[in-house]
């Protein structure tokens, strides 16, 4: 049986296994937290991600090693890379950990970006923000996801309090762009250079977290799609990528900038289990392993919810016809992505009326919740 | 989490436990065999089907128990029936594991089926032979499968050594029945009674293996997907069945008649994985816990192809647009289930072209086994 080495068992990890098994792929992965998400599908290697003797163990064997989120320790994938094949490679890592590298090659590459400046301490804030305007938003270089690591700046007053808050790190200030929606485009490159590109998805985000994905965006148009490749395909070629990347993207009139990448499977990519003729998760270990890449056509109108916090009712959300539900195994907490739920419409319009159902099923349990707080 | 206890570990236990994951629910399957198809997804408790310690270690804790085979030992589903819910319940077993009892529930619930007559002897099968005509098809009472304890008669002369093929054996003998098509209905009863039925599937057999199977079965009416319901709910209803129940028909004329039943999720069910809505595994899950049955609708023409005796070059299976690949994990042997593909078209005729490349690829492999026989 062929053996895929997974840093991180998480929930990602968790949906590559089970897509990697039907393939006849036994996913192994690494994670020091007890009884994470992935481990009734895969092999568990309990061990920290810098571990020398967990990352040997993660590597013996395998045909590939891969990630399943982009704050994997350089060190622990230069030791990797010596044992087996690890994808997306290091550059890719790199530049994705980094929000200013990450700028540097969306601009060097001719990818239109909204205006930004690297920090490196309050002065350089201040000259900033008066270069590229308020509001503005700044993030530290690295480590940071769903939010946090960030600070809004509404003022100049806002420099030494956002500053602190940032953890007064090397950090990105960027400009707030007034677009329309944010999008992403989830591409896929094999170890061939071949390329997929699925179609590009509309995200709802709330404090900076992944709400809901509509896929294809609505009223997509073949400008917009192509706009959107071909900004994926300089950086995948770029980046000599390998795998599944995913990059946010925002809509300014007619044009797209990208915000961000993240060199792996990712949110915005789940409603492709059920959506697409071959889900992110599939494609990734195809990829990553070699393997040609599968059809990345879309039937249907198709949403994702994240389940956020708490979880509803599954028994009412199984009772929603056509509702695909995924929970990850994972304990409650607030703004912890617990499961997502996908719908496939017939049109956007019976979407909607699916999605909403969807909602009030959320709306209730966040209701319940509430109650259960007052009482106590 | 939610613990699900299967008996056996096979490809359906496999199956089970893949579509279960998403929903929360963790499969343990009980299976003597080493490295069981179910293992790298499931918790394995390695113990033969009727040992009351794995039977006791089995339940505690599960919410039931199910079994992907219907040849479990009686007494062991009356055992663990002690200890918790196992569904379906033990009349739809022993129904479904005496092909003489299977029959009589059909035509006790006005079902037709083919001339056939329960035999004890060699007298008996003479006299049956006269009474149904030739050809004919004797087969044990119990614990057939796969074309396997059957032998065809074609003259009287045949009595003796047909009747020592099966073993001497309490057995069934049927007329061959000049039908157009085999089909097979597929069906799911919940806990609370509620059904949901997928559409009718066309199966086509070689050597007595299901080699392909196409949904919706080309050319398929309304009346005859109700002619096929109906039979179901007679089914289902009778027996206060719970879970997946598929049952085999030939079609003559625009008549159906059942030729036999098999009370868990069914080969040529797999094409739901991708086929329809809900897989008949989740569907399965779903039934056996309580829990809502989901939608059993199919948006496209869908074919299984079954991968048989050897695996074929999975690279050149992935390589074709849409073809979904599944492989068990299980040691080539002839004759043996090793895998399946699962292909969508826009119509039947683009199916057929999808379907044609798959067996061109089957094709090439049993041409390099030959070569390699003859080589040897």
């Amino acid at each position: 049986m062929t053996i895929l080495g997974v840093i991180g068992g998480g929930q990602l990890g968790r949906m590559l296994a089970l897509a990697a098994a039907p393939l006849g792929v036994r996913c192994r992965v690494l994670e020091p937290g007890a009884n994470p998400p992935a481990a009734p599908v895969a092999e568990v290697i309990g061990a920290d991600y810098d571990d020398p003797d967990g990352l040997a163990r993660l590597a013996h064997g395998a045909a590939a090693v891969t990630f399943e989120f982009e704050n994997v320790p350089a060190a622990a994938v230069d030791g990797l890379a010596r044992l087996t094949p690890v994808f997306p490679g290091a550059l890719a890592l790199a530049t994705a950990q980094d929000r200013v590298m990450e700028k540097a090659l969306f601009r060097q590459l001719g990818i239109a970006i909204p205006p930004m400046r690297a920090v490196e301490d309050q002065g350089e804030l201040t000259s900033a923000l008066e270069a590229i305007g308020l509001p503005a938003v700044l993030k530290t270089r690295r480590l940071g996801y769903d939010g946090k690591g960030q600070a809004v700046l509404r003022s100049l007053e806002d420099v030494e309090p956002a500053w602190r808050a940032i953890g007064a790190a090397p950090a990105i200030s960027e400009a707030f762009v007034e677009f329309q929606r944010e999008l992403s485009i989830l591409s896929v490159r094999g170890r061939d250079g071949a390329t997929v590109f699925y179609p590009l998805v509309e995200n709802h985000h709330h404090d900076g977290i992944l709400r809901h994905s509509i896929a294809p965006a609505p009223n997509l148009t073949i400008a917009l799609q192509q706009q959107a490749e071909a900004i994926a395909q300089r950086v995948l070629d770029a980046l000599d990528y390998v795998g599944v990347l995913a990059i946010e993207l925002f809509q300014v009139g007619d044009t797209l900038l990208a915000n961000e990448m993240a060199p792996r499977v990712h949110n915005s990519g789940h409603w492709t289990i059920e959506g697409a003729t071959t889900s992110q998760f599939e494609n990734h270990v195809r990829a990553v392993l070699g393997l040609p890449l599968g059809a990345t056509d879309c039937q249907r109108p198709t949403a994702m919810i994240n389940l956020i916090g708490a979880l509803p009712s599954i028994d009412r959300l199984l009772a929603i016809p056509g509702a695909h539900v995924h929970v990850y195994g994972k304990a409650p907490r607030l703004g912890r992505k617990l499961g997502h739920v996908t719908l496939c419409g017939d049109s956007y319009g019976d979407l909607q009326t699916k999605c909403a159902r969807v909602q009030t099923v959320i709306a209730d349990q966040v209701e319940l919740n509430a109650g259960a707080h007052q009482g106590a």
